[in-house]
């Protein structure tokens, strides 16, 4: 229990990279078997013998159980921000606090959402997914007809393209994860595997893309590859064991694992097979990616490799020197996380942080590092790796490559660029403040 | 596209058990792969060329983004069932609505509670846990100084010891799987491993057990080993994904991964190193295992390897003959689960369920199983074994070492004795309704 070793002389026996940053190990034995001594966080204070003092809530009988069990009053500010919280004519984004959540999911009531013309109210009895066009056999699908397939669930993110716009900015925003990095969220998804479906009706050979509709009153609508619609496709009738959220396409919408967030069709109602694609709105206009020299991508679908530290972060408060857990969310459309990076000085030295088990393709992985603040200046980054090989780019490549908005705009929170997935950088000051820097 | 082979012969060709269970390939590989050729389940209508009809919301500007997204009206069944909806002085079950969720685990919302004493209104602030007793520095911890720990997230199934009690039955409960097994549920938990803290303050090698006790008005104490403390418990501080809801332990609670519900103190307000076990209320009345011939298991902490169907159950109806999957879930405090048999026959013969991946220890595991209902009777029963090679008990085997209530009590949910982990079997009548039937 005891030990010879001084706490100066465990540290320097973990560390790994410059600036406190510890051996990610310390998470996977216990400290002292890895440092060899005993190790101390020295984060609790001493406590007092007994007997314990009672708290008021110890002395009464509590509250009333509710049907639907819903947060501590004292989480108010665990919310989605709103972009148009009146339901004017206007997109509305719904953005998830990331630096107030842990884990490796988002829960439903904290799940990101765009509607571009409202949230539908939509009786599921009465909806109908009709998948018709280059088919053997057109065929119209109710909830309880695709209750009855084989069904399948797994974790997946879904991202938007326009996720992380104000990083396109030439000056940092002074803004949370949730408002640079919240249209990102993850669930487990259980629905029918669209090959299933494809099954059923044929496709006619010919066929090469499906034009995915649905019944919001926009009728949003995106083109998806036939290979996409055989390979890890889904309709959606579940959202973390639930039905899905109206927010989130109720009572079903395109999982497309991995693929850019609008081309995940809510509320669908049809999907018809075509040789063409549509060059719909959202994927020949708002989605297109532009590029520094005017061009731009014909197509951008798989959401590229991508991590962002959530604690600390911008409005978390440091409160004095000693250990802190850095950890935040890494992910790819095209697979499993294979490796985080992190650094405390800027980028100059990085440590391996550790990754929570299970890790599954296409989802949330959970990386988490250990750090011993000093007290001075830190600047945190992250930076990841997939099982394709693809790296989470530096800023600086990034820019060179993708472009960044030259002024700042009138509304901080509006860029028109999209698919933002280079690195996010956190300066810790001398008095605890966290802000959003470039390095 | 085309098949030359009928409907009739690919049906022989994945036949795996009677009263037509189907293989469980069907929904690895596609029906087609498996058969040899087109696979139709026949579930979906014919459709009508275009222009698909509007439905009413199609036509109309849809609803307002709100902060905390929630179910459709559409969903309001799907709700926890309250035992106490008055608070009155006693204690409050909401049990989880098994037959109307999907996946493997279980959102926030309808995650089961009991709760002793009402839910306490916990100001996190002020909260503290403290460690002491056979320790060599006793220590207090708040909410802010744990977030600051290397944290890990972990999913576990949580089981109240008392679920499933009205199996106990001499006659089966006519009754859904929501009030006969609704006190057990599944989610992600993020917290601090308890060795981590129990590195902190020591442990006098005399120290045997913890006695664990919560903030309620209760002060709900139990006794812990501490090899258990030191294998793979946790204070959790997160559910999936935020912060615990105030029915299970905000703002915080002790996770034992495997053990019995009542042993995973909420609210956790104190761990007491001792030398022997407090035999408090819990752990001495009401969680006693009382055997046939009167006596009683000292203790009882390892939730045995259980499993029950969900889709179809009582409650729920068969809307004519033709496939539907037959699904539910499994779960062991013992670790991973193994394998899952279904049978459609009353147990006359048994076919291997898909298990959904990945299968996680001490978690639900969702099982799947394609079936052909001809309409005519049939009994479902599911049989679940473990990586620890525990198996489901048959329902005979499990009466004659557990006993059985005698007569129906006059509350047909209330039933003395616990810890039932046999079998459950649905009866499909000609008429597709669903009754719960013994074997």
């Amino acid at each position: 229990m005891a030990s010879n070793l001084s706490e100066r002389h465990w540290e320097e026996l973990i560390a790994v990279a410059g600036n406190g940053l510890l051996d990610r190990r310390a998470f996977l034995t216990s400290g002292a078997a890895l440092a060899g001594g005993f190790m101390s966080y020295a984060l609790a204070r001493s406590a007092a013998a007994e007997p314990l003092a009672d708290d008021p809530w110890s002395r009464e009988t509590g509250a009333v159980t509710p049907a639907l069990q819903a947060p501590s009053r004292f989480e108010k500010q665990v919310v989605r921000t709103l972009s148009n919280p009146n339901n004017e004519t206007r997109t509305s984004h719904a953005r998830t606090p990331h630096h107030l959540v842990n884990g490796t999911f988002t829960p439903n009531s904290l799940h990101f959402t765009i509607n571009h013309s409202g949230i539908p109210d939509i009786d599921p009895d009465q909806h109908r997914l009709v998948i018709h066009g280059l088919v053997r056999q057109p065929l119209a699908f109710t909830v309880e007809s695709l209750s009855r397939y084989p069904l399948v669930s797994r974790m997946s993110f879904v991202e938007c393209g326009g996720n992380s716009a104000p990083m396109f900015s030439s000056e940092p925003v002074q803004a949370t994860a949730q408002a640079l990095h919240g249209l990102v969220s993850c669930a487990e998804w259980t629905g029918v595997r669209l090959s299933t479906l494809l099954e059923e009706t044929g496709i006619d050979p010919k066929a090469k893309w499906l034009i995915a509709e649905g019944a919001d009153s926009l009728a949003l609508s995106r083109s998806v590859p036939v290979k996409k619609a055989l390979d890890d496709a889904m309709i959606a009738l579940y959202q973390n064991g639930e039905r899905l959220m109206p927010g989130n396409g109720y009572p079903m919408r395109l999982l497309l694992p991995g693929y850019e967030g609008n081309m995940n069709v809510k509320f669908l109602r049809r999907l018809k097979l075509v040789e063409q694609p549509a060059m719909s709105y959202y994927e020949g206009r708002t989605y297109s990616q532009i590029l520094p020299g005017g061009k731009a991508y014909r197509f951008y679908f798989v959401q590229e490799v991508k991590s962002f530290i959530t604690h600390p972060s911008f409005g978390l408060r440091m409160n004095g020197p000693g250990y802190y857990e850095i950890s935040g969310i890494a992910y790819s459309g095209d697979g499993r996380i294979s490796k985080v990076m992190v650094s405390a000085d800027g980028g100059r030295s990085w440590g391996q942080a550790a990754l929570q088990e299970p890790v599954l393709p296409k989802a949330f992985t959970r990386f988490r590092m250990p750090w011993r603040w000093d007290g001075g200046p830190a600047v945190l980054l992250s930076r990841a790796w997939d099982e394709a090989r693809n790296v989470q780019p530096l800023r600086a490549e990034f820019v060179a490559a993708r472009g960044q908005t030259r002024k700042p705009v009138t509304n901080p929170m509006s860029f028109s660029n999209q698919h933002y997935n280079s690195i996010t950088s956190w300066g810790i000051g001398s008095n605890g403040e966290v802000k959003h820097v470039y390095v």
